[in-house]
């Protein structure tokens, strides 16, 4: 570092715990939610969560800024084109916690496909009768599963339902002729065949609303969505007129259109797991996570080539 | 069947569905929750739930009975030798649903590890606060999963953790050469070296209370047991008393002591996921296990071998 030490400014609290870590690599830190007006000219780079949406006119505050470094693996919230054009360069994690994604995705799965919160919640308020035992469902075994990109998180998820017996096969903008699963001729041929989906791809401009009416009409009144990704990339009004509506089964969410997702949106909507966008946090993956965001400021401002730079 | 159609009684209320297919059989059904005293003495199998106890007080008001068959997998509440003295013939369902009893199982391990029943809860609530995710938790990668009990269940805990790239290793009472995961020195020493214990095996007079307060302070403040046996497998006292002092980490539990467990004795009980013994019953595994009480029915009254007798 040199004398005058580097300004980083932290997006959101969320990432307040990053503070101490920064300073003791020799930043100096502010945080955007007390940010001084007087401290605008000295932020060089911003340590981000990506899903966080950071506006232009915000940016635009910020003369000196040359970085963006987000924690995450997904910077849906960043305008890439928009900081490129400005010389900001932006990074990210690069599939470092996709086994912890899919852990998650597999889990809300199960937990969907077996009734597991409903469950517990059972159990609990004392209604479990041993005259009716919960519905029984449909086993596992030869389901087919249908995964949305099969990049780092869709093929982790690919080889832990192979290992209950199910089938994979995914659909993609790009064909990946190793891949050892079979491309659907379309996302909507895909719905068609699957009766469980798994969205696990990347999120940006252009997948807005990919998962639409239409595409959960196909997956049907007895399909179960899961959404790993991010929420944009749901239509969720159609998703929950279509859970109401019977014409889909169920839904497993970990990622929503708003984060924290309004309560009330989800009340009377049935036949779904809802989980606070909990799926890529794990004490092993976050500081590997804030590590490579670490590097990617060391290398950035030591001229060096970026560790994770975004595609 | 003969002219003097064969009675059969069914002996819960969970078995009532059972009575339209055993009519058309060809058999004559009476029940146990509203039998008349002057049916006693035709009655000459009992279609049974293992786990339901089948007192011999109540038998021996049977004179003519010389079948049980059980449509569970487990025959638990069934006194096997006090039958066989008695000349009375037991059946169950022979491994039908262990893929079933798997995937409940790794459900329950994902379910408890990731906290999605209380993530859902959390978002329900309106408690989901962007500041404060859900605390992190450990990845699932590299854990090391003890499995208690190597039948077919307990192989199908086994395939499924290793493509979570956890690590399975077993301990039972007799060897398996051909088994393709270590065998734990004893019992004690597979629960010390497990992050996450599952109990998979059989339960009978031998095995009540195995899995014991010093077990589970083996499995540790970290760690995570899962029971998708029977409840008289583990120590439930101690289970609950170790979870309150969080000697304990986890509890993940299918079957209980007495069911359906009362509500009240699980208030305060931290870090639990409870779901009504409903692992092994799914709309393809419960046909094939009545299926399986019918041909055992018919083989026994046609003078056949049995197609699967207790062990």
């Amino acid at each position: 570092m040199t004398d005058q030490p580097i300004t980083v400014l932290i997006s959101h609290p969320m990432l307040g715990p990053m503070q101490a870590g920064l300073e003791a690599a020799g930043y100096r830190v502010v945080r955007r939610w007390d940010l001084a007006e007087a401290d605008r000219g000295a932020v060089r780079a911003i340590a981000h969560a990506g899903e966080i949406v950071l506006e232009p006119a915000f940016l635009e505050t910020l003369p000196n800024l040359s970085l963006i470094a987000t924690i995450s693996v997904g910077y849906d919230g960043v305008d890439v084109p928009w900081c490129r054009a400005r010389g900001i360069e932006v990074t990210h994690a690069d599939g470092l916690n996709a086994e912890d994604v899919a852990d998650h995705a597999v889990g809300l799965l199960l937990a969907s496909w077996r009734n597991l919160v409903e469950g517990d919640r059972l159990v609990r308020s004392g209604g479990w009768a041993a005259e009716h035992r919960l519905g029984a469902r449909p086993a596992l075994r030869g389901r087919k599963v249908g995964i949305v990109g099969l990049g780092h998180i869709g093929q982790a998820c690919a080889r832990r339902v192979e290992a209950f017996g199910m089938e994979a096969a995914w659909w993609g903008p790009n064909p990946k002729p190793e891949a050892p699963w079979p491309q659907a001729a379309s996302l909507l041929a895909l719905a068609q065949a699957s009766d469980i989906l798994i969205v696990a791809c990347r999120a940006d401009a252009s997948n807005r609303g990919l998962i639409s009416a239409e595409i959960l009409d196909a997956l049907g009144p007895r399909g179960l969505l899961i959404n790993v990704a991010r929420g944009s990339v749901v239509d969720e009004d159609a998703l929950i007129a279509a859970l109401k509506d019977k014409r889909l089964g169920r839904a497993a969410l970990d990622v929503f259109w708003q984060e924290p997702t309004p309560a009330a949106r989800w009340e009377g909507v049935p036949n779904t797991v809802l989980s606070p966008h909990a799926a890529g946090g794990t004490l092993d993956s976050i500081p590997k996570m804030i590590g490579q965001a670490h590097e990617n400021l060391r290398r950035h401002f030591a001229g060096e080539p970026l560790l994770s730079p975004v595609p």
